[in-house]
């Protein structure tokens, strides 16, 4: 059904537009650098999060180089990387519906999948789809440790939690969920320091009401691109969720001392119109790259800047850049998570080659 | 390969979330409305643009309601729309590379197709893709009427452009395209009435060009949900490219004198977690939803606030309205063709039931 921007083979020229391309040499180090930064034999493991990539094929490269399993946001994320080979899917969300516990359920036939709780209703609910579909998935409380998002309150209410879960008939509880989200993209790194301090002391006085309860934290997750040598140093984490590594955006460049990974993704683009001087229009617009956190950087032409996006449009000021109808434009995306969700097909680029075409699994809003 | 938020039949409850609503009978009232505005016998024509649904379904509602064809602004979209079986397709945009000249060109093999220039380049691509398909496809000249995008320059410019279209081998003049997007939104009334006039004298000075130059412009296209009114009032087009008006969004209700049509589209999503007093979380969120013209408004629960987006959440704010785990909220998106653009299905309700359910075609970045 989809149309695909590329062939294995093809020339760099011949790619379709807008469209996503990985450079895969980029791609490849920022695998072996997390490798060697959470090693496969550490005390920490590494747990990537999909939410990034949506692909099986990352997936698998990550495993290969000593991921304990994945993290996905959504059910369906979790059925796409069962379906693709994957054994060990952490559910980094809460199920607030039926019919997304039986699905989840169902995955437990045939995977080690566990999801977070931070209510009784969502202990229940996962409970009640175990039991029908005769599985035993595993449950994690999430605290808030300083998002302020999902979670309940560290401490007594959290053991509180993880006792209903251990009481419940079907479902194993596996241990903390306690991730930091809004500490990931603090510019200052006193302030990215700061933030996990106070959440691995969380976490710790979680943890201890938890053994008082006479219960154990199998995992301890959390950790995003921009803190994970903070958990890893911290104490209380058994496993880091970073996912945007990988691939990298201009968000995670404007932090003060960024994190050490390259950018692997760009949008490729054609420039559509010259007509006003000193701008250029292209063909990707609000549909093909995600603006939440700020304007796309352009890497080629030099120069360029990418000043407007309506739909299927973007306006760039050229300044000292020229371009002419037909040429092609590379981009690197604000966020990169919300732009791969927005394509179905990542084009694996070998210098000019196309040397892998990747399918975005479970794109879009995440049933 | 895409799941399926519901099924026909399905009542509301049934749905899965995020995904998109269209109330029927309000839909239905948009066309209808539409129709009565610009009728079918009128000298001025609806030729409604596609990229805000990307559904064969509203296309072919619209076209039985008088509508003289499409517009679309993606070849991806064109492809769609002729195999969906509409016979009259005007591409509002440039094609810039020989790969779309050429699916474009065949396209004009079994459906009436023009595409828009803005440079000589853009007339030379479709003409040599033409000749190599051996079909005949249309042009139109773009001019900048106020949107400062694409465009050339109203007046002899433009007449100059029609002429290298009229000289070409394989290609037929049909006309202008003239549509000052950005007037769309202008929130003041007045502003709107002054962009539109000064677009409309623009137009007539570009059309006394082309027919001193031995031309004459079959189609003048523009216009959209915004201002349809004064460019129909105003005298050069004589067709109206408007879209948005099937759905709607938040953004064109915070227009002082917002058009008069109705939300019909809305984001159905569930409510995942209420942990923390005062707040709810959704399953909505950057992957659901547009942000690009501000937040979603929040239907119900009345009182709520959208307060903050992450990729797969939303964060209300509550006040004094009351959410529990598994509640559904209905959310009005601040920008109709972004949102649409990230789903892959549009369910229909009747009521409470699903009465149809629409695929959203080429959905994405628009190859």
């Amino acid at each position: 059904m989809t149309i695909r921007p590329a062939q294995i083979g093809d020339h760099l020229d011949q790619v379709a537009t807008p469209s996503l391309l990985i450079d895969l040499d980029a791609f490849e180090r920022n695998l072996d650098r997390m490798a060697s930064l959470v090693p496969a034999n550490g005390k920490i493991r590494l747990r990537p999060h999909v939410k990034t990539h949506k692909c099986i094929e990352v997936a698998q490269a990550q495993i290969a180089r000593g991921a304990v399993g994945v993290c996905v946001q959504t059910v369906a994320e979790a059925e796409a990387m069962v379906a693709g080979g994957v054994r060990d899917v952490l559910l980094t969300n809460q199920i607030a519906d039926k019919a997304r516990a039986k699905r989840f359920a169902a995955l437990a036939a045939t995977a080690t999948v566990a999801s977070c709780a931070d209510d009784p209703r969502h202990v229940a609910l996962l409970d009640e789809a175990a039991a029908a579909a005769g599985t035993n998935p595993g449950m994690l409380v999430e605290i808030d440790v300083g998002q302020h998002r999902c979670g309940v309150e560290p401490g007594r209410q959290a053991a509180a939690l993880a006792q209903s879960i251990a009481r419940s008939k079907h479902l194993h509880f596996r241990g903390l969920q306690a991730y930091h989200g809004s500490a990931q993209h603090l510019r200052d790194p006193d302030a990215r320091r700061a933030a996990i301090a106070a959440a691995a002391a969380a976490t710790d006085a979680t943890l201890t009401e938890i053994r008082k309860a006479g219960l154990e934290a199998e995992i301890v997750g959390g950790a995003g691109t921009g803190t994970f040598q903070l958990e890893q140093q911290a104490g209380p984490w058994t496993e880091l969720q970073a996912g945007s590594y990988v691939f990298m955006d201009a968000d995670y460049r404007r932090n003060d001392a960024p994190p050490q990974f390259e950018n692997a993704l760009f949008v490729l683009a054609t420039c559509s119109s010259v007509a006003r001087a000193g701008h250029a229009v292209i063909d990707a617009g609000l549909k093909a790259i995600a603006f939440d956190s700020g304007m796309p950087l352009v890497v080629a032409p030099q120069g360029a800047i990418y000043a407007k996006a309506s739909d299927e449009h973007g306006t760039l000021d050229l300044d000292q850049a020229a371009l002419s109808i037909g040429a092609r434009v590379r981009l690197i995306p604000g966020h990169c998570d919300p732009t791969v969700s927005l394509h179905d097909w990542l084009v694996g680029l070998r210098g000019d080659r196309v040397e892998a075409l990747w399918q975005v699994r479970a794109r879009g809003p995440g049933l």
